[in-house]
């Protein structure tokens, strides 16, 4: 990771996300994550992270066959947007590597309350200067993408793991942590009952 | 399943969900839903059926041993309210069972709506006319517990399967189902964005 995706604001001051350090505990006890679970989600970033491009092409293959999916990224003539979907797809990238390598603290919460804004009215279209007219990722969609996002890793962890690793610890690992990210990118979607 | 549970409305004149058919068929997709996911889950519920109390004794150890959690259940005066956490339980189990056996139609969709509701100020503690100050289940807990819900049932599958049985293809198409079973329930708490 040489270069910074375009929008990627994760290091500069970000606005404190309305989520407490002990709201995120509470939600990281009730995805069961252990000290355990932290050690093998970094060691499953050292698998995944040169790994990213193909990840991201893994999950691309599978938004861009899936009409209602790829909607999101129409533009008013109704085509998808090849320059939207490329840089949205560098910081999805960039997640991943974020997810595995950064520490839970107020930091990576301000940043994950600025990717769940950026599906909602509030600010999805005005980072990419997107002329969209989808105004925002149906939380639905968002939810269940959980599953893909999950389930498509195991292989490139078990690809790239060594006789020494547990492919099911990382696997439930990246799991939870995928759970409890998506889990703060609905809260702007609900404010009042999240 | 000789008796029904207190609340339990699942085989009544239901409202029509406000998701229809398609909207699921969308769901379905994106958590990557195959015919062998359906074979697999009808397997998981000959399986889980007979062990329903335990999956629930492990479940509400889990609520019951976190604050946070069993708040939602609490009383008036501070102390979690036996007879509703009670009923809840047996809705809870019987959700087990139709996860893995009902059909995944206009009836199924009705009832997680229900169930949805019974999550949010619309419905919360009316079914058990509790006289809880919690108005709803927050939703970031909702979607979190797909964690604890889906990586509890591996043991069970694991120690429920003869030798033909596919366990990790059991424990995928649960995972699955968790997952658009608790995105359905997430609507009421986010109708216009959902």
């Amino acid at each position: 990771m040489t270069t910074v995706p375009v929008g990627y604001t994760y290091d500069t001051q970000l606005a404190a996300s309305p989520v407490s350090e002990q709201i995120l505990t509470e939600l990281l006890t009730d995805v069961m994550w252990t000290e355990g679970d932290a050690r093998a989600l970094r060691r499953a970033g050292e698998i995944l992270l040169p790994r990213t491009s193909e990840i991201l092409d893994a999950w691309y293959d599978f938004i861009g066959s899936t009409p209602h999916l790829v909607t999101v990224f129409r533009r008013r003539d109704g085509e998808p947007d090849p320059e939207y979907l490329a840089r949205v797809r560098g910081r999805f990238e960039r997640w991943v590597v974020d997810l595995c390598t950064r520490d839970f603290d107020s930091q990576w919460l301000a940043y994950q309350e600025e990717i769940g804004l950026r599906h909602t009215p509030a600010k999805k279209n005005t980072t990419d200067r997107a002329d969209s007219p989808a105004s925002h990722v149906p939380m639905s969609h968002l939810i269940a993408l959980i599953v893909p996002v999950t389930v498509t890793i195991r292989e490139f962890l078990r690809r790239g793991a060594s006789e020494a690793d547990d492919v099911e610890a990382m696997y439930q690992a990246w799991f939870k942590a995928v759970t409890v990210s998506v889990t703060l990118w609905t809260r702007p979607y609900a404010p009042d009952l999240w």
